[in-house]
This record gives C-alpha cells, sequence and structure tokens, in this order.
C-alpha cells in the first residue's frame, strides 16, 4: 500500500507530516535550532549575532537527470552543494531550509529517498546541521531550492575580495571528478561507468571538505569560495573581486589530472579540462598571505599577482583574470542558460 | 536592443549582475545585511542571538498564470506572502533570498520587472526588509522559492500552539478578497474584472498587515498563524497544534462576507465560501487572552474552546477543529496536489 502512495493521493499536509517526521532531529541541546519545522517559521540560534545565508536551486532536466540520480542522490547532493557555500564562508553550517516542487504522482517514498540523502549527508559532511524546514509545492518536473545557514562563531567572513598580491591560491578538496563522473554517464559506455564508479559517484553524491571552511578562516585565508561552476571560472571570481589575476601552475595541477587519466582515455576525453572546467566537486579555492600555514587538506596551485593586462586593451576595468603557466586562460565552465 | 536581452542572450552571470544592481539597497546602517549579494553567501545581523525563517514557493501553471500576473506582481506577491509568514510569529521581517528558474528566452526586462515589485513590496509593507540573495537557473517554466527572515526583537515567538480554552479568536486583515479576485479572472468576464478590480489585485498583489504581526506579540497573542490557504483550514492548523476547537461565529464575519457580495452576484459564486476558504489575503489568525486589548486592526471572530468530539469518533486524537455557530465546519481550502 505505502509503496504506491503518490503526493497527490496522500495531500501536502501529510506528505509534509512524512518528510518532517523522517528528518534527523538534534540528539542534544547543542543545535542551533529553537523551533523546529510546522511553524510559519523556524526560529535558529544565532549564537554570535549574526548569520551567513546562502540558496542554490537544482533543476530536473538542466542540473540532474532522474535516470542517473537516485531520490537519495539528490537529497544527498543539495545538502552538500549549499553547506559548501556556507563554508566558503568560514563558517559552520548549522541548518538548511528545502523548497521542492515535484510533480502530483511523485511517490511518496521517493520523497522519503531524497529525505535520508539529505539526513546522510548532513550527518557526513556537517554533523550540526539539521534539515528545520521547507515548502512542497506541485509543479510539472521537479525542482529543488535550499537555503542553507551557518555560524561564524564570532570570525570576520573570508570574502572573495580579499586576495592580495603575492598571496598563495590553494585548494582543499578534489578537482574535475564530477565532471569526470558527469562524462562518463553522458558517454553512456556502461562499462566505464562501472570501472571508474568512484568519480560517477562523486557526481551524484558529492563530497565537498566542508570542515575546511572553518580551518582556512582560523589560518588566516584572505579570500575564499567554493569550486561550483570550474576552477578558471570561480579564480576569476575571486581576481575580479579583489581586483587581481590569479596566476596557476599547470605542474601544480598535475595530480588532479593523473588520478582522472584512466578514465579519460577509456572515453576519449580530455582530464585536464575536467580540473580547470569541471565544478561540481564544491572544493574550496583560498588564498592565504605567502607566510601563512596551509591548513592539512590544502595544496598550493598558484599565486595572486598584479592585475595582468589584456593584450591590446588599456582600460583599467579590463585585464586578464586567469593565468597558467604565464598565459591568459579563457573561462571556462557551467553557465546554467548557456 | 536591451528590450530584447533574453536570460540566456545575456548569461548567468550578467543576468545576476543586473539583477543585483536593480535591488533595493538599504540607506543607512540600521538594516540587517552585513554582507550583501554576491558572495558564496550573505552575512546578516541577528541582534538578540536568534532569526525566524521561512520558505515558500510558486510555481508557474500551478500558483499563478503569466497571462493574469505581470512580473511586478509576481515580485510583489514573492515578498508579501513570505513576509507573512514571519510577521505571523511576532517578528520583523528583515530580509528574503530568492531562488528562481527561469526558461532560457525569458526577457531580462521580465526579471528587472520582478525585482522592481519585489523591491515595491518590501518599501510599503516591510521598509526595514531587502532583497539580500538569490540563486537564478534554467527552467522550463517559471517558478520562485523565497526564503524569508525575521528578527523577534527579544520576544518569544508566537507559535500556533499556544491556544487556550477561553482566547478570543481574531483576524487581522483582510478575508476572501483574493479568493474573490482568482474567482473573477478564472471567470474570464471582463466587465466584472474590471468593475471589482480591486479584489483582482489583491490576488495579485496580495497586502497582508505585515505590522500587526509584532503588534500582536507585544499584546500577548497566545497563537498565531497567517491565513495562506484558508479561514477553516488554518484555523483547523490552530486547533490541532493547541488540542483545541475554534469556535466561529458567522455574525462576526459578515463585514469580510458582505463587501464581497456585489462582485460573487456578478459571476454567481459564493461570497461567504470565499471568507471562509479563501487564502491569499495573506491576514493573520491570532488567538487572546479574554481579558486583553486586541491592537487595533484585529477584529474577534470567535473563540477557542475545549476540543470537541466528532460524532460517532472517541479515539481522543480525533475532534472536531473548527465550528461555525457551533456545527462542525468541513476543512476548505488550498491543498497544492488537489
Amino acid at each position: 500500500m505505502s509503496n504506491t502512495q503518490t503526493v497527490a493521493s496522500l495531500g501536502e499536509n501529510l506528505s509534509l507530516k512524512r518528510i518532517i517526521e523522517r528528518l534527523r532531529k538534534p540528539t542534544d541541546d547543542s543545535s542551533n535550532v529553537l523551533v523546529g519545522p510546522g511553524d510559519d517559521s523556524a526560529v535558529l540560534a544565532a549564537p554570535d549575532g549574526r548569520f551567513c545565508v546562502t540558496t542554490d536551486t537544482m533543476v530536473e532536466g538542466h542540473d540532474f537527470k532522474l535516470e542517473w540520480s537516485s531520490a537519495y542522490d539528490l537529497g544527498w547532493k543539495a545538502v552538500a552543494t549549499n553547506a559548501a557555500d556556507v563554508a566558503a564562508m568560514g563558517a559552520v553550517p548549522t541548518s538548511i531550509v528545502i523548497a521542492m516542487g515535484v510533480p502530483g504522482d511523485t511517490e511518496v517514498r521517493w520523497l522519503e529517498g531524497f529525505v535520508d540523502g539529505a539526513n546522510a549527508a548532513c550527518e557526513a559532511l556537517a554533523p550540526r546541521c539539521f534539515v528545520v524546514g521547507g515548502d512542497l509545492a506541485a509543479a510539472d518536473k521537479i525542482f529543488i531550492a535550499v537555503t542553507a545557514f551557518g555560524d561564524l562563531q564570532g570570525r570576520e567572513p573570508v570574502l572573495r575580495s580579499g586576495a592580495q598580491v603575492g598571496d598563495v591560491v590553494a585548494v582543499g578538496g578534489t578537482l574535475g571528478r564530477a565532471a569526470c563522473g558527469l562524462a562518463l554517464l553522458r558517454s553512456g559506455n556502461a562499462d566505464a561507468i562501472n570501472t571508474w564508479d568512484d568519480w560517477v559517484n562523486i557526481q551524484r553524491r558529492p563530497e565537498p571538505p566542508i570542515e575546511l571552511g572553518v580551518l582556512a578562516a582560523q589560518a588566516g585565508a584572505t579570500s575564499m569560495l567554493d569550486i561550483s561552476d570550474g576552477l578558471t571560472k570561480d579564480a576569476a571570481r575571486i581576481a575580479k573581486a579583489s581586483q587581481v589575476s590569479i596566476a596557476l601552475s599547470r605542474q601544480a595541477l598535475q595530480g588532479y589530472e593523473a588520478v582522472l587519466e584512466g578514465a579519460a582515455s577509456w572515453i576519449d576525453a580530455d582530464a585536464f579540462a575536467w580540473v580547470l572546467g569541471g565544478g561540481e566537486d564544491h572544493s574550496l579555492l583560498a588564498t592565504f598571505a605567502a607566510d601563512a600555514t596551509l591548513p592539512r587538506g590544502f595544496k598550493r596551485i598558484g599565486e595572486v599577482i598584479e592585475r595582468a593586462q589584456a593584450a591590446g586593451e588599456d582600460s583599467p576595468s579590463a585585464g586578464v583574470d586567469v593565468l597558467l603557466d604565464g598565459a591568459p586562460v579563457a573561462e571556462l565552465g557551467w553557465d546554467s542558460f548557456a
């Protein structure tokens, strides 16, 4: 009976009730949740009198395909990607609200799988983080809009605009693996997908190094973001915001490329393009003063230099955002509408 | 040229930039916005160490039709409905993030109209509230997921569960007008729509009495919510959460009905059904101790009584949620999936 229940047959209120009952709950008093799901608003604690907030969206057919991602995968990914945006400020993820649209014939057990994935991602990546509210709407295709909150614990937020000439550029986490996984799925090559399922699974259930956000802030990171659209595209965001150029070293990126070369050769792809242009690992890109001690888990991949002028350009707002071994790099990466 | 720019032709980043530039900005230091749009997260102040959060979704074809609502209308409505959820906790709306999905051929000026409507609603209904971030995704149809935040200013939140037997039940704001406007639009009767355009406009751009939320909390409201799905359906939520019954008086509701009777007669509809079952005015429903002074703007419509048993039921969880002149009332109102 419960196997064939749909959202429409159960109704909005009872479907929401089933979801809320299934959400992971704080087991002690240390969570930030003062009033949980079920009222007009949740009430959350902001111990230092501030909170971080970020919002991100996943749309069926544009950002995911149901034949490639299970409900569990999507619940996991929704939490992981938003927790990474909180971590990129140097904050600890504390809570999440999820607004979803689903067709009426969506099975309730699909929603339960989604909740299980969201719960598991919180537990694995951000154990002090809980889903505290949401909304369930009728839609022709599934969309998932997540808003996540973080606690800066008294520290200043690490912005994109603080990179200084002479700083070290460093990455915490992996590069290109999710893009490799997506390319494998798109290839339709079942043997390749089975052989390199680790990278496929990173595409489905990314594992951003959430805890490195706080460590980077404590180590004095001057700027930081999470790489959601690709290394060069996101490095360019720091470059623009800080009015500097980011000079990357190809040699320093070879380790990220090497682990993907096997998969790339199976499907005749370019592993280095995944490293430069693949976003969905949601790793952290940060800059540190040259004499800072990088937190364990960060690897130096370049340095911050004075803003380079593009050839033939003399407008002060122009300039080169990212260079690789001294040469300007095109902005590879994801645009939702491209 | 700019008249024909679409989101796809401009790209995600530049479209977002255009939106962010157009957002209403705080003109003094008293806003809660510490870090605004453009970084991985916004950073907001929570002066009393807590914040309220609510999220709600509007989906094209399910919650709105583009032929009935302009972009400006939708921006207004997105802010108004969510600010009402914050007000229903007794809090002051401070900030909003908006995640949207739109087709690539959406004109940029449509997005600008949406921003103008959101700005205007903040200014008119919640002047200390600012849009501080968002996300723009590609989608086949438009959806709008809003998350809003509020400041309790040191007060306890007013929950749904605090109604006490003997309390007065009161409404702040109008009832049934948005439902009347929707019925007029659905009728396709152009004369009726023109004649009763005030009610059509409340459907398009609701004007919840946001400031009454704080006043109700200060007056000691024991429970409160915003009527988003219909008076009886939302009153039932208070009844269930508080384990009481809500006894409404038909006589006290006649004023709400009277102003809608003219429109109802034009399209052969039942004005009282709009009063009982129409939700989108987003007025506030609250309970107060019998000896409390109701804030100006609230009107008494009934009282809280001991939980009545349904005929033939003796399970302790059963019971009648809402009565009208002593008789149980069916739960009229909106279900997204019904």
